[in-house]
């Protein structure tokens, strides 16, 4: 086989049955057994190859439980309030502290509290003591020969403290399972390289490590292997017999340079060759001299779940543990998901817990878009053979994030402007068990999903063409009849971002219809869309005379980005963005930037902390060093 | 101050006001600051300083999203299915695969499926692309400037993959506090040294390092301190300085020897001294240097919680981490707790999962049973001001394992055998998803246990005295009606067990009454007590003329350990328990020790299982090296 054989067809089984059929290949008890002999100090984590047995019991004699005088309990009978009985030191009695040795003949302790002491020799007591009373028994604690952990089990803290009571100081547990890791492709580099047009940068086997290491594997990655059959041979076959599991990420789908699959398919036997899960679909189940490897597909999120799919209960089952099913809640979808019957489909979601509904909001759903997984606050699993769900389904999501932290979320739905995430930043910092959610949904959206009660708060700038105020009116308009307040936060400048230099000599909205100037805008309902739909409108352009009126882009930052990279030659968009991208700015306009909210949740207290760090003298200075923002009327309630 | 002073009074504030009180003193933006800059490869589970923002775009360049062709798009209109269009190689297209470069003039990408090659230079295309069809466009995933993640974010795998994709490859991080943990006493002696009667082996230092660990700090244990006024009190100084916390262990009470808050008053603040909790009352919380400085008892339970209370909390706060609560669960009390109303009570619990209903059993509750905690599965707190609950009632625990592992485990509560043990770690390890628990509350305690419905599985081995047959007609009396069974066990030797040597010369129950005599028991409802009564009474003998017939032990491991170790003479017991504590053995009987289960249950996939691991050959064989067991009728049901 060689360089131009391509694998355009792929299989479509079941995740489930994958798994299945592939992990019989790796029978545990045969296929990992590795051991090693450790301090128990340094076991904490490790898994026990044998079950545990006391060598010596503890306490190893009879000891004092309380602090007092260790005395002969038959000596003691008749003792009582009325008639107290005087004890000699030596004779009667000794004294003895927690944890002290009851030698022969003491066979009882009463408590310092309950004595008096006559005299340096002399003490009384109130009241008979029975015998072994306050006493620690020898074993009590642990006895000797009592098994304290089974065979199999990840040792705790409090599993360390018990075995070193029971005098074990060294346990054989299981050798963590090595993971090679193999990134391969010719457009990659290290992240220490410079990046180039055409190079991305090798981040994926970065993170693998630190999954096999949150999952008690211990990563060994290689260094970057070009896209050559014979290379990546090579490279494969000293894995398998360097690690117990190997990882070659990308170059598992079908393409002109995907020449994994073959040389499994070479040098041992591929089990399986795509499932039906979306992202993952991709993934290369093979097996080289009797180890699981696996081709993992290139882009972020593809690779996250097929970590998670396959080598994260292969971890597991190596480690003789349970795999976790992770915690789940029930969640009111947001936004309506469609979703394919060919696969079983892995959806981020936002989470937030508005008015006592845990609101469920899908993240853009690309295998490409890293974000999605660093902001997903939990996982929809869409079954194969379903067609997805309507808004306000309540569905079941796994949390990749505790409870607590989602219960404390203040949700943002709106317009996105980088002072949403300052703020955030300095909430959460301000207050840290307090964070600030925002999806980024545009002015419209923001007012759609107050009237839905979705969020808290919606970052709005919606500008009414009849009367050149901003957002009160469109509230009065869409959310009639409830009870909705203006939270005041910043006035922005709103302009044309060009290239660097103005190279197109653009002006004003007037220039974009001309032929050689490529526009890029943002998507419907965001109100810097708006606003250029009331430029062209008054100045009496057709949007198809624009160039690019139809390139969607979700964020002023994504414009911005946009136009520094000479994609597109001009974009409207806010200037904290043109300013952080480098590019030119030509000021249009300043608008209202403000936060919608209901006027109940003005009363909530963590809506009090976010007005309070609004107001802040730190949070102000961040904003005004930004550039572009007037913040006089910050944190001002109109109640509408 | 000095040698003398004793500190018997405590407060006896609620744990929750302690807390507030004692954590107002560390304001973690000004108590904690210290930070480090770190490689991002390097940074799981640490926590940002600062926010990060992406340095550049990812991609930096627009990229193609799927393996096959670029193409101008504009130049592919008109292309249908009945009306096929050809492109020239370097003119119309260029092939290029998943991640590969969309140079000029190339705006649009057609799948690899969705071609047909005509030639080499030629393909055919069906439909026509849209412009940016199946393109990453620079910045989709990570746009440069866009933040990644906020202050104060602890950070996970695909974070690190993030940043790395953004181009971020350091970042400032907090220090992981570190904490000093000083173990005193004159009692207590390193793991490494040989253990004396009198010595205590310090192990709770290593389970405090392996919390401190856990919880993101960095441990760093001193060598022992004896009790000494002027020593304690140097190397408290000492640490302080090293530090960000320090733990102090044991003298905390309010002994003789008992130094410590005499040191804390000298050196620093005592903030508080007592809190209303069980275990964990003498905890002392002091300042010194401006940092934390706690004082935590001996007892290893109570060592846990208080790390629990006071540690963990500050750990999570100096690390700007929202502490979890912990998942929580409903289950029925299987027994009726009685708590002081003095203290909030932390009861530890066994769970099971009996036929769909969650039953919590507790565990012993001295603050010295070490195991108790090993055993745990759950958490109850019985509040300050509450009696306790009654059996049947349902009850909030928060679990210590996860809930998986709980609904797999098969419950057993009743007699204990060391077999029970060897069992449950060998069902384990052929079925690493499954667990066995045993709880040990005699044989009459599981016939009771299985009339509630409490456990899957009862051990039982009880002596009808009229027919000297065992257990049968136990079963008939106790659970008339009820669709029982007996797996049948081992049949294993009881007999007296006697200090090595037999030094008083013990040859059967007749030598109990000799005043000499020193014998230890077990409890009520053990079938080994009822076995001691059988003889008894056929011997006519009055149980108060057996010395230390009152003396109760849980186990037959307990009641060996109390033989070698010369605190009795003499018990009765099972061979393999005084095989392994090396006393002398007079047998006295073969027993019948069998499982009791109720009919259903052995259609229980688990229970199936478990029956196949009893009869395996790898298990009979650990039973025969026990040695005092016949194993001929292992497995074998008798339904009653």
């Amino acid at each position: 086989m060689g360089k131009d054989t391509r694998n355009i067809y792929l299989t479509n089984i079941p995740l489930e049955e994958a798994q299945k059929q592939y992990f019989t290949h790796f029978e545990v008890n045969k296929t990992f057994v590795k051991t090693e002999v450790i301090p128990v100090m340094e076991a904490l984590d490790r898994v026990t190859v044998y079950p545990l047995f006391a060598k010596k019991s503890s306490p190893s004699y009879n000891a004092a439980a309380m602090d007092g005088v260790a005395v002969i309990a038959e000596k003691t009978y008749g003792a009582t309030e009325s008639n107290p009985m005087q004890l000699k030191l030596g004779e009667g009695f000794v004294f003895t502290n927690t944890g002290g040795c009851l030698k022969d003949p003491y066979d009882a302790v009463i408590m310092i509290e309950d004595i008096v002491e006559i005299d340096k020799n002399t003490i009384e007591i109130y009241s008979a003591a029975k015998p072994w009373q306050h006493v620690r028994p020898i074993g009590e604690d642990i006895v000797e020969g009592e098994m304290i952990l089974s065979a199999n089990h990840k040792i705790r803290p409090m599993d360390i403290g018990a075995l070193l009571a029971g005098q074990v100081q060294s346990v054989e547990v299981y050798q963590q399972p090595k993971v090679g890791i193999i990134p391969t492709g010719s457009e990659i580099i290290e992240v220490s390289e410079e990046l180039q047009i055409g190079k991305i940068i090798e981040s994926n086997s970065r993170m693998f490590a630190a999954m096999v290491q949150q999952y008690g594997g211990s990563p060994n990655r290689y260094s970057i292997v070009k896209d050559d059959y014979n290379l990546i041979k090579e490279t494969i076959c000293r894995a398998a017999k360097e690690n117990d599991i190997v990882i070659i990420n990308a170059g598992s789908s079908a393409g002109s340079e995907d020449y994994t699959v073959n040389v499994l398919r070479e040098i041992g036997e591929v089990v399986i060759h795509g499932v039906a899960t979306k992202p993952g679909k991709p993934v290369i189940l093979a097996i080289v001299e009797g180890k699981p490897v696996i081709g993992i597909p290139g882009y972020p999120v593809s690779a996250y779940f097929v970590f998670e799919f396959f080598l994260k209960p292969l971890l597991f089952k190596y480690n003789r543990q349970t795999l976790s099913e992770g915690q789940k809640i029930k969640a009111t979808l947001s936004r309506r998901i469609v979703s394919s019957l060919k696969h079983e489909e892995y959806i981020r979601l936002k989470l937030g817990r508005v008015r006592d509904k845990m609101i469920a909001t899908p993240l853009e759903r690309g295998a490409g878009v890293t974000m999605s997984l660093v902001k997903a606050d939990g996982i929809l699993v869409v079954p194969q053979q379903t067609e997805g769900y309507e808004a306000g389904t309540e569905v079941e999501v796994t949390l990749l994030k505790p409870q607590e932290e989602i219960d404390h979320t203040i949700v943002s739905i709106g317009s996105h402007d980088l002072v949403m995430d300052i703020l955030g930043n300095q909430l959460h910092k301000e207050n840290p068990d307090m964070f600030l959610s925002s999806a980024h949904v545009g002015s419209m959206g923001g007012i759609m999903s107050m009237k839905k009660g979705e969020g808290h708060i919606a970052p709005i700038h919606l500008l009414e063409e009849s009367t050149g105020e901003y957002n009160v009116a469109y509230v009065d308009r869409y959310l009639k009849g409830e009870d909705m307040a203006l939270l005041k936060f910043v006035k922005r400048s709103q302009g044309l971002m060009v290239q660097k230099g103005n190279p197109k000599n653009i002006q004003g909205i007037e220039d974009l219809t001309r032929k050689e100037v490529q526009f890029v805008n943002r998507q419907r309902g965001a109100g810097t869309r708006i606003l250029l739909d009331y430029y062209l409108k008054k100045k009496d352009i057709e949007a198809s005379n624009v160039n690019g009126y139809d390139r969607e882009m979700t964020t002023h930052m994504a414009v911005a980005a946009a136009v520094a990279s000479g994609s597109a030659d001009c974009g409207l968009g806010v200037y904290s963005a043109a300013r952080s991208m480098g590019v030119d700015f030509i000021p249009i306009d300043w608008e209202d930037y403000d936060l919608l909210i209901p006027q109940k949740e003005l009363n909530n207290k963590e809506i009090i902390k976010l007005i309070e760090v609004m107001k802040s003298e730190d949070f102000l200075t961040l904003i005004e060093e930004l550039g572009g923002y007037d913040t006089k009327n910050i944190g001002e309630v109109i109640t509408i």
